[in-house]
């Protein structure tokens, strides 16, 4: 049986769970398929937040599910189709209105480790792993993956583990940029996801369109940035955020009508 | 009362003090408007080598000082000003003639992270944290501070940072490039500064162009570097560098005269 | 006596040993112009899959031999010289066929850390370190060097090692990015340099052309390669790949005979 896809919605989180446990969660076409129109459920979920993606039984995901290959690549239309629904799942995420984090326990492998990066941030269990495998099996990793790879940890890395397919722990995967933090315990996940939760929508919103702009001219003038400076002080949630922090109590932020326009410039992504 | 700027010169080392203790050195409106003339003062002093940014009272700061903010940000033109005068503080640092070291005890905090960014290197004690709060308050980063954090961290541990405001201590900020060396002993941080203070200004003007300069091309050719090679080896500190080899002593190098432009795009600074 | 260069070829690994115990391999002009053919010798070992750069004496090198500095910088035209065959040699290793590993024991100083990245991937051992120098003796780094340091590991961390000439230890420099790996044993230097050479030679070559080219447009249309997914799944190695999975066996990838162009341009390498 296929992967398949659920969402979950708690609060303001909305898990996006891979349901595949025992085949790891290795991805079908008919999984990289169901992404987009789980992400657009995650987004429609009232009050949600931040979405949170992870596999079901102590994996993340093993990659590509090999044991369809013969047949998705049985000509070259159907391997396109193939590489394509795999982007359009890459993208769905990518230009998700909220905060995406992955959250990986157990084995990243091959294209799962591209739908981490196609998060916004990385969170992995201590005991995980990571391993970019297509070298072992004489195949191409999409172009577009590379670039997410080579733009997380840099070229050399980037070689390192795909001229080699070798496995690396959560800690080098932390050095490498791979992941973002090392989680121990899932209290720590919980804390770190509902710190996203309660932060202002709009200032991450308009966060992360800077960071999506940012190019050579630093100057606020350049980046139409006056503007937002003007508006933030002038905004609900700055009000909040002052009388909370006069009140000493934590601030309470409304979602954002309006979500700032995102770019996917691959310059902006280290 | 505000927190204040202050200079003192041993030896080579110009220390830029952060004068504001009892408020962990938040810094206001007229700290920023202090900043340009004390680095102009620390580039006069006869023999500096190396300026060092620190603050009082074993933090190096808080950000900004949140108590003035309903003054700063009363109108639209007086809001402009505050963003304007931290820019200009920023850019002073960046544009300094000397080395720049910040030197990170304590708390770094919101602004005083982006402080931290405008210096050449940053050292940071063992004991020291990094968070960055603006989606906390509902406020704006202002762009160039965004900037200069994806520039050192890349973009996926800026929103890891900025997306929850969560605070990491110094050994993450090392992973992450916030910082360059975890400091455990204050003869450590002597060591160091030492160490710059007694380098070649020549080598490292020379140096510093170059890694503005860093783009496509790689070849000597196209970034005028001929001329550079031949002035190393036809120069006093490299005559002084090579007797002091020869001797088996510590080179003792003059000051440049020249100060080679610095050229302030984004794109070298990683 | 100058440090000599030797190719030793074992299995498909051919090692590119740097001969001068001695003096810990400082390199010679005479070292600097013998390395491209020593690229070029191991590129044409029968059934060579990856080179490796090291040198005797348990240290990897000490950079430039400074006791023909007289010498080689006694006029404008000798200087230039010197610094061409530098280059020259850099770029021999950067445009090898072949995936190319540095494995550094011991000292890498000065331009020796040039050297190690101009291979596409570095293993250091435990006990290695790593300085680069050139302010100490007031003499300037090549302005490719510079790139290539920065491109590994930032700005900031150049600064670091270049403004102060200070030395770090091989967990330090697997944080900057300096190295890839560090190494506890030598058999773990052994297993990753066969899991390079077990690869598919195809994949490795695609995956370089595309780390290469990875720029502001990551589909796989602008990077041409749609063409390259279909070649990946009715070519030879993918075949072979998908055999031995489904026999259980490790598979035999058979050498590239077209090699992949492959870029030197300095915005894909981090």
């Amino acid at each position: 049986m296929a992967t398949t896809v659920g969402i979950e919605v708690e609060g303001a989180v909305a898990t996006l769970w891979l349901n595949g446990a025992p085949q790891r969660n290795a991805l079908s076409l008919s999984t990289w398929e169901a992404i987009p129109a789980a992400v657009a459920e995650a987004e429609a979920a009232t009050g949600c937040r931040v979405i949170v993606i992870r596999g079901r039984g102590g994996h993340f995901g093993a990659g590509g599910d090999i044991k369809e290959f013969c047949a998705v690549f049985a000509d070259e239309a159907s391997t396109l189709v193939y590489f394509d629904r795999m982007e359009a799942a890459m993208r769905s995420i990518e230009t998700a209105r909220l905060p995406t984090v992955a959250l990986i326990e157990g084995l990243c492998v091959g294209a799962c480790v591209a739908l981490a990066l196609a998060c916004e941030i990385r969170l992995g269990a201590a005991a995980s792993s990571y391993a970019i495998t297509p070298a072992k099996l004489g195949i191409a990793y999409p172009y577009g993956d590379i670039a997410r790879v080579v733009s997380a940890i840099g070229a050399s890395r980037t070689k390192t583990l795909m001229y080699s397919g070798v496995a690396i722990p959560a800690e080098t995967a932390l050095v490498y940029g791979l992941i973002d933090r090392v989680i121990a315990a899932d209290s720590d996940t919980a804390a770190f996801v509902s710190a996203v939760a309660a932060s202002s929508p709009w200032t991450i919103a308009t966060t992360r369109r800077a960071i999506h702009n940012v190019g050579l001219d630093r100057s606020n003038k350049a980046a139409g940035y006056p503007e937002t400076l003007v508006a933030a002080v002038t905004g609900t949630d700055f009000a909040e955020g002052m009388n909370a922090f006069i009140e000493k109590r934590t601030a309470v932020f409304s979602d954002v009508t309006i979500a700032p326009a995102r770019t996917a410039g691959l310059e902006t992504r280290r």
